[in-house]
């Protein structure tokens, strides 16, 4: 018989059915067993009376533990008024079996799926612990923000391009890369997609692309993950940084109503909930934001800073959500000096940036601008920063022949998630998360094996 | 004014548009100049004479070569009936143009663009190289390749997860694995998503994942690069290896489709043609496709060899195309000792697999099977393939904890665009290939400059 999936069975009542799943919990009243059957599609109750099972099944009842995985056949019931739970999609109904099949057996849990862990314990048993409501929940959630990102930009007429990660040099010239030996050269992990992108943008004018990235970041804080989902676009002949700023804009609301659409149950139990979005997102220089800070938070002069620091960003977020009942706030105009040295100067403010952060409930989840096209001044301007344009010249094909005003976008995947469900920690909106001393397992585990 | 695209001024005859694009080319007769505008939409032929130019537009004239960045504002005109290009979306219209506004300049190009290129040169030059027709047209199928096989699995209830691509562990337990160092551990770039699509298997039940893997391989030939793009899906609770199948025809069907829907303009500049594709896909195990190639095709006997050679893989391709009417083939029940330790062992089939090949023209494009779900028969099978059960722990979870019968695949982006569109080189299905000698530049040139 084919398999119904267990949400199905609420429109089958009276019916013979065939469920699978894992038994996500068991109850035992006297002689009868309730289980609880987990498939992709909800939660069950089945319940097991000795006395309607066939003989090879009830042989079975005994070992039944959490997480076997078991193929039921059974007639779904209508449940008594006083049996129903409001709580479960399936909560009308009750499957009473007829013949149960183990398709895998599992071992005796470490613990309740469920429970709550810190983080290392949940790291530890990842695979099994991935299978909590909550897990499963988030990263439903994280599928659905991937998908709304990459619907936005085709529909925008961008083309999505595979982009490589390992690299020859550095991106950004800058330190925190992993190295890789290839093939008796020295090699890089990409930290960005950057170079990449704005070549294709001669190519296509609008590219995005999904893909890991990688920071040899040393510090392993609950703000920190070293390999991530970058979520990039990159646009051309635009007039300025706000026509990307109004992509972004754009696509954080086509991303926050994917999840909006396909995720309602998820952010009911994960007890989040969507964004405030006005019709468009406020915008503060970096200047403005720091002498909001100053007046209106009591913080320290700030005016010489060159960026925020994480708790001026957490109330510039809160000042946002006062002033415009927004969730969301770009910042711009981060000087010269402490972007990346393809960043667009503004002519009309000089020694500041067409650059900008977004913020979503006061963390920077986005970084972009508008980049240099001109190629004798991207070579000038790598000068000025210390680079060498020799160093460069594959990516600086792409300007040498023809580059229209450009900008575009990094959005960091896992960072969204985490705000958008208030995460605690970032790894756990990081379905395997890398830190300094974990790849899946504890590398000092991994280490003394490799002793032996 | 807003811009046009250029597909567009094709329903805006008579009226006055602002086009922007690249100087594909310029033809000059007499005092008019001809210029061929291209943008992400097509070309436009741009009509510039002295006398219908604003006078700062006329002094730029001049100077415009190709791959100049321009803004034009003009007019929409139809072509005289004589002057009409039947190869061309806009064929029947020219813009006479009234401004010109330089966007970005270009240098003297090194050759034209879509000149025919040996390999080497073509890379050299990549970022100007892929603007050329018919490599854009390369790479938009194979944005329509993923989007078919996304969308395809989205419908029938695939969750899409981001993939670590640093592992611990070399996830074969083989060879051909990059190293990195990380954080003064050893670690390694993933040859696949293997491990974690199966483990998310007891998540969802049905993911997919599409992200770079790697392979150190040797080799540099048209048929290898060290860096790809893996299209991977992994499905629980089937019966056996043939439910996958039933899945990768489906999803092979979709992709098709989607370039089809998208990409007819491409398939016919690149002169392809979409697969013959029968109502249910052909299949042979191994041992008969050996026969065949004996019977029919004169080959040695090769009944003994665990694989079939790459030009058997041509020839099965050709029979399946003659007998079948069909470009594509599996191939199944490889034996177990070629297959890797997870591979399910067929039991009325013993020494064979629930595994396959999905040959596409006569070349591997996919790669599937049934796993084996069970836990201590998985445990059994890595001694038996002489690894060490402690050093799978992570993996092995998800199979102490009730695994349902599993399988998937692997396909690799680059190879079915290649196979599609019959290229020479699968480097020229590749956006930035990666090879033994090159990483954009060739790696000695960059050795060089490091020493300096």
């Amino acid at each position: 018989m084919k398999r119904t999936l267990i949400i199905e069975t609420i429109r089958k009542v009276g019916q013979a059915v065939t469920v699978k799943g894992w038994v996500n919990a068991r109850r035992d009243m006297g002689k009868i067993v309730f289980v609880d059957l987990r498939d992709r599609s909800g939660l069950a109750q089945i319940v097991l009376v000795p006395s309607e099972l066939d003989a090879r099944s009830d042989e079975l009842l005994d070992g039944l533990r959490p997480e076997f995985v078991l193929e039921i056949k059974g007639i779904v019931n209508e449940r008594g008024e006083k049996q129903r739970n409001p709580n479960l999609a399936t909560g009308n109904i009750e499957i009473l079996a007829k013949e149960i099949k183990i398709l895998a057996r599992a071992e005796t849990l470490p613990y309740e799926l469920d429970s709550e862990l810190n983080i290392e314990a949940y790291l530890d048993n990842l695979p099994f612990n991935l299978r909590a409501e909550k897990q499963r929940a988030i990263f439903k959630v994280q599928a659905a923000l991937i998908e709304g990102f990459r619907k936005i930009l085709l529909k925008k007429n961008f083309v999505e391009f595979a982009c490589p990660k390992i690299v020859a040099g550095a991106t950004e010239g800058g330190a925190n890369v992993f190295k890789i030996d290839y093939f008796g050269h020295q090699a890089y992990l990409a930290q960005s997609p950057q170079f990449y992108k704005q070549i294709m943008v001669g190519v296509y004018e609008r590219v995005f692309s999904i893909g890991n990235v990688y920071r040899a970041e040393e510090h392993d804080t609950s703000r920190h993950i070293n390999e991530y989902t970058s979520l990039d676009f990159e646009m051309g002949f635009i007039k300025d940084h706000r026509e990307v700023m109004k992509m972004v804009d754009a696509v954080a609301r086509a991303m926050m109503l994917e999840v909006e659409k396909k995720c309602g149950a998820e952010l009911k139990l994960l007890q989040a909930t969507l964004p405030a979005m006005p019709k468009k997102l406020p915008t503060l220089k970096l200047r403005q934001a720091q002498k909001i800070l100053e007046e209106q938070f009591g913080e320290k002069d700030c005016s010489k800073e060159p960026d925020l620091e994480p708790h001026q960003e957490r109330l510039i977020g809160e000042y946002a959500k006062r002033q415009f009942n927004s969730d969301f706030i770009f910042i711009t105009h981060y000087p010269v000096e402490k972007r990346p040295m393809y960043t667009f100067e503004d002519p009309k403010d000089k020694g500041f940036t067409r650059s900008f952060d977004l913020l979503f409930r006061g963390a920077e989840i986005v970084t972009g601008g508008q980049r240099i096209h001109e190629y004798e001044k991207l070579k000038s301007n790598m000068i000025k920063f210390g680079l060498n344009p020799d160093n460069f010249q594959f990516y600086l094909q792409a300007f040498k022949y023809g580059m229209p005003p450009e900008g575009g976008i990094g959005m960091g995947l896992e960072r969204v998630t985490w705000q958008l469900l208030g995460l605690d920690n970032i790894k756990r909106a990081t379905l395997f998360p890398r830190d300094k001393s974990r790849i899946d397992e504890p590398l000092n585990k991994q280490d003394e094996r490799d002793k032996r």
